[in-house]
């Protein structure tokens, strides 16, 4: 009965069900930075792992930064953030939009609370040069999305066209073509 | 420009505030679950301490657990919620609606993740005896509420009808008069 | 073409069904209300009935109270109640969320309306001895769902633990088992 | 502090109102159909009655009907409708929507519920030429609206141009003139 | 992955469609209005035609007007519409909901932009009888519906009892079989 | 009336208002893309040009296009647009999410429809070295949000640590203190 209702509304069927969000020994998680160029990553539980969550409107996620990692600028497009240091130090900031793409930036300690609104551009940095940092995200949809800003604009598959990215980005093209023959690495899992 | 668009839509304005979710010293955290009956406190952040969340539908909270410590059977009325343990273990449980009525039970380790649905009655109780307990929930609202089994039932103020609980629990009515003048302690702050 | 529309948002197919809401003859209602312990029956006709609801947010319930019967204190997870007398006197109360867990309750005549927010306990009692009572319900889900409080926490199937109950209605283990050895009834059909 | 809390989500503030639907007396109501040209009457109980109602998704109405009476065809803007009979019969319809306008009637009986989608015209009609008739709709809107199509059409102020309506009514400029020129009754209060 | 992720929430799967909006040459949409009674066709893009748009609440659609031709009086009973003046002009209406039934209009020049509020019954009409006008709308829906009052009140099919219309209308049975006999042209594609 | 009723759900007061989307002659509008870097400009019709727009989730825009201009990659916070080409010709392209980050482009003739899902970047450029090109474009909330992605991520006031930018866009500081040093204009109006 409960699994019917669930095929109309979804909110109760397959919920009894345990993701793991932490799974990774301190040295795996370490071994990630590490061999990351950005020095973080990204573990989201949502609909995917748990597919009673269609329709609830949640997911959650857990952030690991090695020293002087950041999480880069990015934007969620279904979902507002709201993020916790568990351990350490974040620089974090995000960017209003048009006209005025003001910059906000906080320095977090561990226990702050801190926001991101739906579809903003915003970031995390660990400023410290010697210790991790970790952080629990909470985000406002099921299946919120996540789009790295430089990997989504250079590092696009096939490449978004060098003439277009030259002029908004008022750069030379062959800085365009410099900058998408990188690697560009995805930090979400 | 934003707070005027925040007028509109809430989006934006004043999310550039800090809110504390582990403000607490381990030895105050102690003390109040050594006070406090049930064994746990609750420390939410919503849209009280941070208004631009305001119809940006995400809350977070953390709980602390005592060594044997629970946070007692409750719903929140206007928000699905999705936990993750960060210290400890909890044995969790929900139940189903009528007529079923179905409880689902889990352990939860550190690192797992476990959602319970909107308005579903649902608890945590650290099975420890010796060592405490701590989650991190976040909740599909900026606005969650929860309310207590036990102390709504027979802890308002001014009390429900004996004769109605009575009835409804299928029990005497003194045992009804007894339950209504214990001391029925809030465990959200 | 409205069945293919429909398939993409529900409003307008299968609309055409009538529901029986009212299809007891009185003497079947009081066999019931006479073989049920709290005195009450709900009929609900939700998306169960009429399959094309979905997503249209409403369903209607009539309650029928034997005299002295109540709806015992109940919560709708996902809506918010409007109710109007059709016949006798209610007694109605509900309980706001914590901290405060403020009881409002008033005596309803034929007629009147009063409105149960979403997720909050509540409950109806006839208080006349001789004459039954009868109320239309709506509800703003086409799937709203019910959770009788003392069944879902102790009449679940299986039992939650002693430990877990007995720590937060604040009384003998031994009483929980007592009243998980009851026999729960569900006056939702 | 719920006051505090409504003004963000308006849940739970001021819902300890109640609102009276049925008010009138079966001969103060027999006076209004007799007086009103389409013989019904609707009482809505809604956000203007309620204000605690506000973002809550649902209102309530009582429609009585003369003998011979009808509820004209009409939308609501904002709600679907469910319906149920509560005295006497009612013949109902409604229209599909371009472009297939399919008719959809039905004969209520007694404890019969139907639905009107969102949006779609549809009536009621007592059939019965010696006895009234009464019915209880739900709203899925804390404001649902209701546009009366002929008063709305031919009964605005001021009319609409009668070159637009006869064209779109492929009729004579001096029928819409006419039909202008009635007394176009409202029977919703 | 996307594919998966859009059968939970439909965001993104699909959407590398073209739809053709303005397929019409100016001769062929001449020929429209000509064979039609009310002069004007709409041509919608809607999740009919770009299936990934479901969920995502926006529709578009183009609306081509005969010298003296007119969209007549019609609702959309799941969008707001938002309409701008491409080509001409247009003299414009809409109704308010009960009880008060008012009518505003606009004459609108190119490039004007003018809003119909979800559900409310409204026109347009090109008052020149020499050149034509075009205009677009945007719809908050991917499925917003549409109802041309005058083909759903007297075209349906089957036709409506001319009892009730009668009455509704205030005019004669035989005016109402009159009106149900003419051919009720859908001008939406 | 109808303006108490909008005081609690905005659906219908203040609509009678008429915005311009195209009030510029195309003298001025071609001196806008003059004197613009990116060669094109967006006009936006939302609730703070109609306040009546409010909770209605639509808005409408005219974007010119200068030749070889473009619409520089960007997102809307808030909001799906669905956009058409009124003249001229358009190359336009979406990236998709993490982890693949797919570039969808397309040619888009006159007439030619094409949606970008909420929170997407994307962008629109005028391949025509001549000809100037039109769009009108249809967003899926009354107020959207548009970011430019090289205008939040390098011309924020303050600028963003060159840090996080060097690390995130794999280049050397200089080339960010050098990006954030270029003029970075606004086109939307």
């Amino acid at each position: 009965m409960e699994t019917m209702l669930a095929s109309h509304q979804g909110q109760v069927a397959n919920l009894e069900r345990v993701a793991k969000l932490l799974y990774k020994t301190t040295s795996s998680r370490q071994q990630c930075w590490k061999t990351n160029k950005v020095g973080s990553n990204v573990t989201l539980i949502n609909v995917m792992q748990i597919p009673g969550l269609n329709t609830l409107g949640i997911s959650i996620a857990r952030i690991d930064y090695a020293p002087l990692g950041q999480n880069p600028p990015h934007t969620h497009p279904r979902a507002t953030e709201i993020i916790t240091v568990l351990e350490g130090t974040l620089y974090v900031g995000f960017v209003t939009s048009n006209p005025d793409n003001k910059f906000f930036s906080k320095v977090l300690n561990k226990g702050d609370v801190f926001v991101f609104s739906v579809g903003l551009i915003h970031f995390q940095f660990n400023p410290n040069p010697y210790k991790p940092a970790v952080a629990i995200a909470a985000l406002s949809s099921q299946n919120p999305g996540a789009i790295t800003i430089a990997n989504a604009v250079f590092g696009s598959k096939p490449p978004i066209s060098d003439d277009v990215l030259a002029k908004a980005f008022q750069v030379e093209k062959g800085t365009i073509d410099w900058l998408q023959a990188q690697f560009w690495e995805n930090n979400h899992y």
